[in-house]
C-alpha cells in the first residue's frame, strides 16, 4: 500500500477543503444536517483515504476491500463528499446539491445500499463501531481459511462521542480487545462537543485509559496534523491490538465564528458563516464547484485502488480455494439446504419426538451447519440454554479464528450488531441466541438488520411463560408482538421440530430479510407427524387440522399454543363442535400470501385465537368478534404448568372461548 | 453507624453459612435457582449488613434507610436468605421453602412491591447497578434540599460479571463517575464465572482500570476476608468518589466439589452436593433450620436500624422542613395539577396555537413544574430538541445537587433507569427525554418502570416521518406499536397543545403506570378549540367532531394524524358522505374504558385508522372491514411534507379509504 507517497501537504490541505466545502454548501442548500463532524474530520478523512484506504470505486463491493465505517453517522456528508470526490459513478454532483432531498441517495444519514461505498447504514450511535468489529472479526475469520493472498484488508472507523457514551461502545471494545482484532483502527473525534453542549456537561470518563482496560493500542494526536495522523495510524495498522487514536478536532473546522462550538453540530452554518468560512479555508470556488487538481488527487485513491483490486483478482484467479471462496461470499446454496432438511423433516414427521423447540433448532442446525460450510454460530453466554452450538464446532478465539463459533459474552446488543458486521463483511452466514426477553436489550441492531436487508437469524428461546420459575422479567409476553411491529422481519414461532426445520430453512435462505426464530424452553409434542415436501411454515399458516364436514369454529395458534389449540379442538369434538386448527408460525409470510389462500386458512367460521403473549396484532387474525386467549399482565415465577393454569392458557378455555363464540 | 462493633469473625461466618444453607437448600428444594452467586457472595453480604447497613424491617419504607441493591438478580435467595434472617415479617420460613413457587414472594429474581426490603426488581443484568445510580444521585438531591439530618445513607450495590459486561454498566458507571456519586458503593463479585465457562472466554477488561478511568475510587479485596472487605467498605464510605470493590469471590462457596465453577451458577448442586457442602461448612442444621442465636445476631442488626430509624423521626418531627419533605416523598398533589393545567388548558383553547407537540409540552411543563416542586427533567443529549428544560430549571451538578435537571449523555439506557431509580427512591418525579425511535435503546428499563409499576415520565419526540430530512434511521414506525403492546404502559400520543397538557396530566398523577409522551417535531394546529372541564385524553379516545345526521364513516387517528382526518371529513363532506373523527391519543386508557362508551365512540358505521406508523394493534379499532391509512415500511429522507405525501398519509388517501369502503 502506497503510505510513503509522497504527496504534498498542501494538496492534502485542499483535498480536505473540498470536503469542507461540500459538507457545509450542501447541509445550507438542505438547510438541514450537520456540518460540524464532516468539517473537523476533513483533515483525519483525507489523510486516511489518501494514505491508506484501499477500496475500487468501479468495483465496489471487491471482497478485499478496505472498510471505513462512519459510526458518528449523521456527519454523512464526509461519506457523501469522499464517494462523489473518488469518483463514484451513483455519487455525482446532482446527489450532493439535493442532500436530504426525496429520491436521492445522499440520504440524513448514510443508509447501507442506498449508494456505493456505504459500508454500514449509521445514526443510531454506538452501532457503527460495534458492527465495525464484526466486519474486522469477519476479516480474521475470512483469513484464516483463504490466507493474506484473498484476505488482507483493514477495518477503519470514525467514533464520536456520542458512540463512545453510548452503552453498546463498552461491549464492543471489551469483545474486540478480548478477541484481539488488531486490524481494527478507531479514529474518535475527540472534539468535546455533543448536541448539548460540552462534552464535560455528560461524561469525566479518560477515553484513552478506558481503551487501555480494554486491551487496546491506543494513541492520541492533534486531528488536524496530517503527519501525526498518518504516523499514529501506521502505527495502529502495525500493533497486534485493535486501536484507538483520539484525533484531537476543532468542530466545524473553519467557520470562524462558530467552530470549537454546538451550534456547528446539527444546524446550517448560515449563508454568512458559510462565505467566512471560505474566507478562512481560502476557498474561492462557487458552491459545488470543485477543481479538477483536486479530483484527481483524490481520483489517484481509486486508481491505486483499482490496480490493488486488478491484482487481488489474479490472485484468486489461480487461488486453489477459488470456488470455495466464491461460494462463501455468495448466496447460500438454497438447494442443497431445502433438499437436506426436506429429507430430515421427512424423518422428523416419522420418528415424532417431543423436544422443546430450542432443542429441535439444535438438531436442525446440524444439518443446517454440516450442508452449509460457512455458518457462524454463537450466543450472548447461554450456549446451553440457547442450544446454538452443534457438534464439531470450534470456538473462535484470538488465536485461532479458524471456529465458527462465537462466545460474545454477556453482550446482547454487541451480538446483534456484530452479526450485522459480519453480514455485511460477506463470507459467512451468523445466527446467534439469546432469550427472548432480551431481544430488547439488542432491538436497536435487529432493527438495522431490518432496515440494511441484512439477513442475519436471531435465535431467540425461552419464549413465553413456558420458561417457568425465573419469573416476570425472563419472560416475554410483549415481544413477539412488538417485534412484529418491525417492518422487513420474519418472526418465526414453530410449533413442534418439524416446523423448526421449516424455520430455519426460512430464515437461512432469506436474502433480504432478518429471521428472528422464537422457541420454547418446554417440550412440545410433534403435531406436524404427515410429511409434506412442502415447508408449510414459508405459507406463514396453514390449516394444521381441518374439520370434518366443515368448520364450527377456526383454533389459531402459534409455537407452543398448538398444542393446546389440537387439545381443545378434541374437546370440542366430545360436544359435538368441529373445529379446525390453524398453525400460525409467522404473521409475516402470511400476510404476504394471497387473498385467497388467506380466507380459506381463516374461514368463515368464528375464530379463536391462543398465544402465551398479548392480543396486539392479533386482531387482524381472528376479527374483531374473535376470541384470543393468551397474557395481558406481565408473568410470574413459579413452574411452567402452573403458569399456563394460572393464566389460563389450557384447552378449556380455549374450548369454552370457542363455544362462547357459538352461543 | 455501629461499624466499630466487636462482633466475632466466628459469627459472622455463621451467619454467612446461614446464607449458604438456606440458598442452596431452597434452589434443591424448587428444583430451580441459582445458588451458586449467594454462596459466593454470603461473607460479603454479611460484613456489609451486619457492620453497615441501616435498615429498619419493622419500617421497611424508612425514607432515610441504606438502599441494598442485588444487580446479579439471579442471586435472589441472597436477598430472601437475608430478609428472612433480618425478620421481614412478609419473608417467614415458609417463603424461603417455597421459592419460585406460584403464590410466594420468593420469585426466581427479586421482584420490587412482592416482598418488603426489595429495592428494585433485578435480574435483566445491567440495570440494577444503573437504577442504583439513580438512588445514590436521588440520596444527593435529597440531601441538599433537607440537609443531613434527614437524608444521610449510601447506596449499596453487588453486582456480578454480566452485569459489567452489559453496555450499560457503562453508561451507569460514566455517569456516576462525572456526578461525583460518592455514596454509591458498588461491590463486584468477581468470581470470574458466566453460565458459558471462565469469564476469561468472552472478556479481557481490566475491570479496576476501567472503573478507574470514569472517574471511580477503586479496591480490591478477597471476598471471604471479612476483615478486609470492612476495611474496604470503610475506606468507600469515606472517599469521596463513587467506590468499586472488586471482591474475589468463589462461586459456589462451601460445594466441595462445585465450587468455582459454573455448574453452581444456575442450576441445583443435587442432593449429594449439598450434604457434602454441610459438611464442609460445618453446617449440621436440617434445612430451612437455623439455629436461635444465628437470628439474633441478625436481627441485631435489625434492632440498630430500628433505633436509628426512631432517632431520625425525632429529627423529622422538629425538623423546619418537614411537610415538605413529607409532601416530596409521598404522592404528586393531584388537584393542584388538575386545577393548573385545567385552568391552561381553557387559556390554550381559547388561543389555539399551533405548535409541535413537543414544544406544546415544553409550555406545559412550564405550568407542571412550577405546580410540582420535585420534578427533575432531563434528555439524553437532546434538551433543545426534546423541549424538556423549562424556564429557571438549574443543572444537577458534582457540585450542585440542588438543581433540578440533568444532562445524562448520549445515554438513553441509563436515563431510564436512573429515572426508575430516582423514583423508587423516592422525593422526586423525574421525566427525560430522547427521539422516540430510541426508544429501542432504553426499552428493557422501560419494561422495568412498567414491572415495578413506578410512574416514570418518558418524553418521545420526533415521533414519526415528520421528523423529516433525518430519515429512516431516526423515524420510528413500528414503535407506538410496539410500546402498546407492553403491559402497564400508558403511550399517549397527542393531537396538539390541549391534548398535550391532558397528557402531562396523567402522566404525573399515574401511581402505577409509566407513559410515554410521544410528540411530534413539526407543527400541529389546535384542534381542541372547544374547552371541556373534563380531561378527554383520559377517556383514551374520543369524538372530536360529530357527524351532523348520523355517521356514514368513522375517521379514527392520533397525534399529528388528527388534523389529516379532519381535513378528511371536510373533503368527503363535499362529496356528501359524513364522517365523524374520533381522537385516539391512548389505546390503553381507552381500553380501559366500558364497552358501551367504547361503542359509542366507535360507532356502527365503517371505519379508517389514520396513523403515520404501522397497522399492528389498529385491527381492533378499524375492525377486520376497515381501512388504515399508515406505513407498512421503514420511512426515507425528506422534508416532511414530501414524506407525508410519498408514504401516502394525507386527507386524500384517507378521503378515498373512506370512500372504498362505502362503495
Amino acid at each position: 500500500m502506497n503510505t510513503q507517497a509522497a504527496i504534498s501537504t498542501s494538496t492534502e490541505d485542499l483535498m480536505a477543503n473540498a470536503i469542507r466545502a461540500l459538507a457545509m454548501d450542501a447541509v445550507q442548500a438542505a438547510n438541514s444536517g450537520h456540518p460540524g463532524a464532516p468539517m473537523g474530520l476533513a483533515d483525519v478523512a483525507t489523510v486516511l483515504f489518501n494514505r491508506f484506504m484501499n477500496i475500487d470505486p468501479s468495483a465496489d463491493r471487491w471482497a478485499d476491500r478496505d472498510r471505513f465505517v462512519m459510526s458518528a453517522g449523521h456527519g454523512s456528508m464526509l461519506v457523501y463528499a469522499i464517494n462523489h470526490l473518488l469518483g463514484y459513478d451513483d455519487m455525482d454532483m446532482d446527489q450532493i446539491r439535493n442532500f436530504r432531498q426525496m429520491g436521492y441517495r445522499t440520504a440524513g444519514h448514510p443508509e447501507y445500499g442506498h449508494a456505493k461505498g456505504i459500508e454500514v447504514t449509521t445514526g443510531p450511535l454506538g452501532q457503527g463501531i460495534t458492527t465495525a468489529v464484526g466486519m474486522a472479526l469477519a476479516e480474521r475469520m475470512d483469513n484464516a481459511r483463504y490466507s493474506d493472498d484473498l484476505v488482507n484488508h483493514y477495518t477503519y472507523v470514525v467514533a464520536g462521542d456520542g458512540c463512545l457514551m453510548e452503552g453498546i461502545s463498552h461491549e464492543a471494545i471489551d469483545f474486540a480487545g478480548h478477541i484481539g482484532l488488531g486490524r481494527l483502527v478507531v479514529l474518535w473525534d475527540d472534539n468535546s462537543i455533543t448536541i448539548d453542549g460540552s462534552t464535560d456537561i455528560s461524561t469525566s470518563t479518560d477515553q484513552k485509559a478506558r481503551f487501555e482496560a480494554a486491551g487496546w493500542h491506543v494513541q492520541a494526536v492533534d486531528g488536524h496534523d496530517k503527519e501525526a495522523i498518518a504516523a499514529a495510524i501506521e502505527a495502529a495498522k502495525a500493533d497486534p491490538r485493535p486501536s484507538m487514536i483520539a484525533c484531537k478536532t476543532v468542530i466545524g473546522f473553519g467557520a470562524p465564528n462558530k467552530q470549537g462550538t454546538s451550534s456547528t453540530h446539527g444546524s446550517p452554518l448560515g449563508e454568512e458563516e458559510v462565505a467566512a468560512a471560505r474566507k478562512t479555508l481560502g476557498w474561492s470556488h462557487a458552491p459545488f464547484e470543485i477543481p479538477g487538481e483536486i479530483y484527481e488527487a483524490w481520483q489517484a485513491i481509486a486508481k491505486r485502488g483499482q490496480a490493488a483490486r486488478v491484482a487481488w483478482e489474479s490472485r484468486l484467479t489461480s487461488h486453489p480455494k477459488r470456488s470455495e471462496f466464491e461460494a462463501s461470499h455468495g448466496a447460500v446454496d438454497g438447494a442443497a439446504l431445502t433438499a437436506a432438511l426436506t429429507a430430515y423433516r421427512k424423518q422428523l414427521s416419522a420418528d415424532a419426538p417431543k423436544v422443546a423447540t430450542r432443542k429441535a433448532s439444535e438438531m436442525v442446525l446440524e444439518v443446517v451447519n454440516a450442508t452449509l460450510p460457512n455458518s457462524i454460530g454463537g450466543s450472548a453466554d447461554l450456549t446451553g440454554s440457547n442450544n446454538t452450538k452443534t457438534k464439531g464446532m470450534e470456538i473462535v478465539t484470538r488465536d485461532s479464528f479458524g471456529g465458527d463459533y462465537l462466545h460474545y459474552g454477556v453482550r446482547e446488543f454487541a451480538m446483534a450488531a456484530i452479526m450485522n458486521g459480519i453480514a455485511l463483511h460477506g463470507g459467512f452466514k451468523p445466527y446467534g441466541g439469546t432469550f427472548l426477553v432480551f431481544s430488547d436489550y439488542c432491538r436497536p441492531a435487529i432493527r438495522l438488520s431490518a432496515l440494511m436487508e441484512v439477513p442475519v437469524v436471531y435465535v431467540m428461546t425461552h419464549d413465553s411463560i413456558g420458561l417457568g420459575e425465573d419469573g416476570p422479567t425472563h419472560q416475554p409476553v410483549e415481544h413477539v408482538a412488538s417485534l412484529r411491529a418491525m417492518p422487513n422481519l420474519n418472526v418465526i414461532r414453530p410449533a413442534d421440530v418439524v416446523e423448526t426445520a421449516e424455520a430455519w430453512e426460512l430464515a437461512m435462505t432469506e436474502t433480504k430479510t432478518p429471521s428472528v426464530l422464537v422457541l420454547s424452553r418446554q417440550g412440545l409434542p410433534c403435531v406436524r407427524t404427515a410429511h409434506t415436501d412442502a415447508n408449510m411454515t414459508a405459507k406463514g399458516a396453514y390449516v394444521l387440522r381441518e374439520a370434518d364436514g366443515g368448520r364450527d369454529v377456526t383454533l389459531i395458534a402459534t409455537g407452543s399454543e398448538v398444542e393446546i389449540a389440537l387439545d381443545a379442538a378434541d374437546k370440542l369434538a366430545e360436544g359435538g363442535i368441529k373445529a379446525a386448527v390453524v398453525s400460525a408460525p409467522c404473521f409475516e409470510l402470511f400476510a404476504a400470501q394471497d387473498a385467497a389462500y388467506r380466507a380459506e386458512v381463516l374461514g368463515d367460521a368464528p375464530r379463536v385465537g391462543v398465544e402465551a403473549a398479548v392480543r396486539l396484532g392479533w386482531g387482524d387474525m381472528v376479527g374483531p368478534d374473535g376470541a384470543f386467549v393468551g397474557m395481558s399482565s406481565f408473568g410470574a415465577s413459579a413452574p411452567a404448568g402452573e403458569l399456563y393454569q394460572h393464566f389460563g392458557i389450557t384447552a378449556d378455555t380455549v374450548a369454552a372461548a370457542a363455544r362462547g363464540l357459538l352461543n
